[in-house]
């Protein structure tokens, strides 16, 4: 089996590929954002095998990525729901469907995102500092910015 | 070996992730997007077998996101670039990063991406069409929307 860390590589890409880049994981995600929360529903949407679904499930619940939740009194049922911190993969489903969108939907995109303002939301990527949209070429990286003050953990 | 593609999902985010999402694919991406073109200094920066890198820019090489480019006349010494469409996935990369420095940098972020304006690019993400900020609660979708009049391919 495929290893799941990126060893030595001290990068929040890394990081976060570890957590979220194993094969069917983004797409689970997907579902969920979805409103999609049994896991026959899941399974179903993406006539994945149940091991592996469940697999998936049982580390993103353990990761916090997603929870657990009983919905009837005997534990039967189960839903699993995005926390915060999976409602926060937002961009990142975003971004790659938009990338697909644009280059591997040769009939055009099967699913538009609709804004509450009516339009279409898109990906426009904006610099958090001044506004202006944001182009790989008007960016560079600088290794340890934040390293000095490292972040409280209250 | 793990199948790459997701059959029978009409889905850009799985088309996308047919693309990219095997393991090490971005984090190739990433040392591109970094200005590292040699084969050595990605297989150094990674420190990934061989032959895995070697498949995977042949494959991101066959699929358009990737141009080998020969540049030295007897053809010794090869660079890869980052075509448009690697380029444009900058905001994927972007957006884990992102996610990565909030909930996987227990230190803070190991790299600080600042924008042309000397500020930090950070990710922010807006409606593309009334520019208001995009948060998943604020969206829906409305299938195939785009499918009456499919793109042309000139």
């Amino acid at each position: 089996m495929l290893k799941k860390d990126y060893t030595g590589q001290d990068c929040s890409i890394a990081r976060s590929l570890e957590v979220v880049g194993e094969r069917w994981t983004l797409l689970i995600i997907r579902e969920l954002m979805n409103g999609k929360c049994r896991f026959s529903e899941i399974e179903r949407g993406l006539g994945i095998a149940k091991n592996i679904l469940s697999n998936r499930l049982e580390s993103l619940d353990a990761l916090g990525v997603v929870k657990k939740v009983v919905i009837s009194p005997g534990g039967e049922w189960v839903e699993y729901r995005l926390t915060a911190k999976g409602r926060d993969l937002f961009p990142v489903i975003n971004a790659l469907m938009a990338w697909g969108d644009k280059y591997v939907a040769p009939d055009g995109p099967p699913v538009t995102l609709l804004h509450r303002c009516g339009g279409k939301a898109g990906h426009r990527m904006v610099c958090a500092c001044c506004g202006e949209d944001l182009h790989m070429r008007d960016v560079y990286t600088a290794e340890g910015v934040e390293k000095p003050a490292p972040r409280s953990k209250s």
